[in-house]
């Protein structure tokens, strides 16, 4: 029976893993950006010495996963399952990183929304009494993504003002059956929803009704209401679907105001860096959270968040067909407490 | 505390989830296949109606799971979680068909092992308490796949023997906390294992060492011996693979003769239909399992099985980048009694 059930899709954990560990790595651009004293390292050259961007991304996850691991005072042999994904076809950033870890391993696809997906299957399986460590871990590339999504980096195409820039980073979250919080108590899995937008160069519209889904269904499952929470973040909307969801979720009756941001928004300044509408990426909301959400939270800024990672399905090849895009957000409350 | 596991790596269920409902859709070629009165539905036409291969594909595994569902007894309202993937890249195949559905959709990439993973997820989320009714499903589709990892079709490139065959079809399993069996009883999550093969037309020797090694790792974990199986299938290694695992695993003192074969060896007849090493795809475990298996362990053919998907985790950029082929292989129990 499904006991930890909490009205029509969220799950209450009854023993609330902790997140014992976590590290982030990004590239030049991030390490420039607003969020640059949250950051564990920050690398001088994108490609980190490999002979591919690919290469690279993959060397970036593997090393934000050590580090993470030997951050929550543990070795590789400790950790039970790894659970991870990334944008590339076939995962292979995730996959190859997998490969040198030697770990049993579950490849994920959720786009951007990977670092929810990642933690409420861990903290699910954590609480379910199947593991006592996991690593959740994403990652994404600049040079990766657009020359896999948009156009090949030598063409030097304009981009729109709605784009939003992809970026290089990765990071690794170890949750653990043992430690001191903070804990994460909640998890409201996603539903597809496609407003039926088909510029993959607007992907906060197209992300923004499943962000807005997942929030709201939240919030009537577990009775909580924004005002129970010092930090609401979405990501990687950037400043398009931020601004979607701030008027929808006030029309639909919960007003954010002041307590809800975007990893996409605050990954970049848009005026210094040329970012247009923000950032994006699953290594976004993976650095964002695991830098700034977390050093906030554990300077006591914030003590209960909710944090809704999103996520664009489409690929190339079908919206070539003519098909929209569907999104996801998986949503996670990480609270200062247990309960 | 990781009160369920055994050993270094496999979980004992303690309430294990009962398999109440599944389905099998496939093409016309594994229709003609020596399976063929295992399957519930035998497409005439491969694109069915659809105008690309994609989105035949992902019709196949939409229907798939609702006749599945049907066949649980269920609605698509009682369902709290499909987990899917398939070999596409952004595994469209099942976004779009998760995007039709309206579940609460977690999303995997897995390659071929991706009916092991989806049902070892599946049945540890149902036995930790999170839900009572849970989809578990993948596809394939011959000319999907073939276009994407290997050559135009049109090019008509000339296949080696070693190669397999895309197997067109999906399989659709329903786990509950409720119902009366057979049961998933035990789950022993794969390792990523390279033996260091670059061609993509080889995949069975590649994944050979990854079903030996988590076979190995299972009967160690449980103090099962095989002798405690009816059947032990891995898929989808084709001829190849399995000859390896076969003589390999008596090297490591496991005979398997007799009681083990692979999904890639039954699903095609290698001398009529021209398939070289057999079958693959995630498509091909998913239609073995759910069609023969399941309906083989119905009839009181077979007790107590012991099924590993396995799957090639490389994209066709990274082996163009000069990697080998990382492979992976995730197997559970199937028994008829719970305990």
């Amino acid at each position: 029976m499904s006991l930890k059930k909490l009205g029509n899709r969220t799950v209450k954990l009854l023993n609330p893993p902790s997140i014992i560990g976590n590290y982030t790595i990004v590239g030049p651009k991030e390490g420039d950006g607003p969020l640059k004293n949250y950051y564990d390292q920050i690398l001088d050259d994108d490609l980190w010495g490999q002979e591919s961007w690919e290469k690279a991304e993959s060397k970036i996850q593997e090393e934000a996963i050590r580090a993470a691991v030997d951050n929550a005072g543990l070795s590789i042999q400790d950790i039970d399952y790894l659970i991870s994904g990334d944008l590339l076809n076939q995962i292979v950033a995730s996959g190859y990183s997998a490969r040198q870890l030697g770990i049993p391993y579950f490849g994920l696809y959720g786009a951007c929304s990977t670092m929810t997906e990642s933690l409420a299957l861990g903290s699910m399986l954590i609480d379910g009494g199947f593991a006592d460590n996991i690593i959740c871990a994403t990652s994404s590339h600049f040079s990766s993504a657009e020359r896999q999504f948009r156009f090949p980096l030598e063409y030097a195409a304009q981009r729109v003002f709605s784009a939003q820039w992809t970026v290089t980073g990765s990071g690794a979250t170890i949750l653990s059956s043992y430690g001191s919080g903070p804990y994460i108590t909640h998890v409201t899995p996603g539903k597809i929803i496609d407003p039926g937008i088909k510029d993959a160069s607007n992907m906060g519209a197209a992300m923004a009704p499943a962000a807005m889904d997942t929030l709201i269904h939240h919030f009537r499952d577990t009775g909580f209401s924004p005002s129970d929470y010092d930090l609401i973040i979405t990501g990687d909307l950037g400043l398009v679907g931020k601004s979607i969801v701030l008027d929808m979720m006030k029309k639909e009756g919960y007003d954010l105001t002041g307590i809800f941001t975007d990893c996409g928004v605050e990954v970049f300044d848009p005026q210094k860096q040329d970012t247009h509408a923000g950032g994006s990426g699953c290594g976004c909301s993976a650095v964002v959270f695991n830098g700034f959400v977390l050093k906030e939270m554990a300077k006591g800024r914030y003590k209960r968040v909710l944090f809704g990672a999103t996520g664009a399905l489409h690929s190339t090849l079908i919206t070539q067909q003519g098909e929209s895009i569907p999104s996801i957000c998986h949503a996670i409350t990480i609270d200062i407490n247990s309960e």
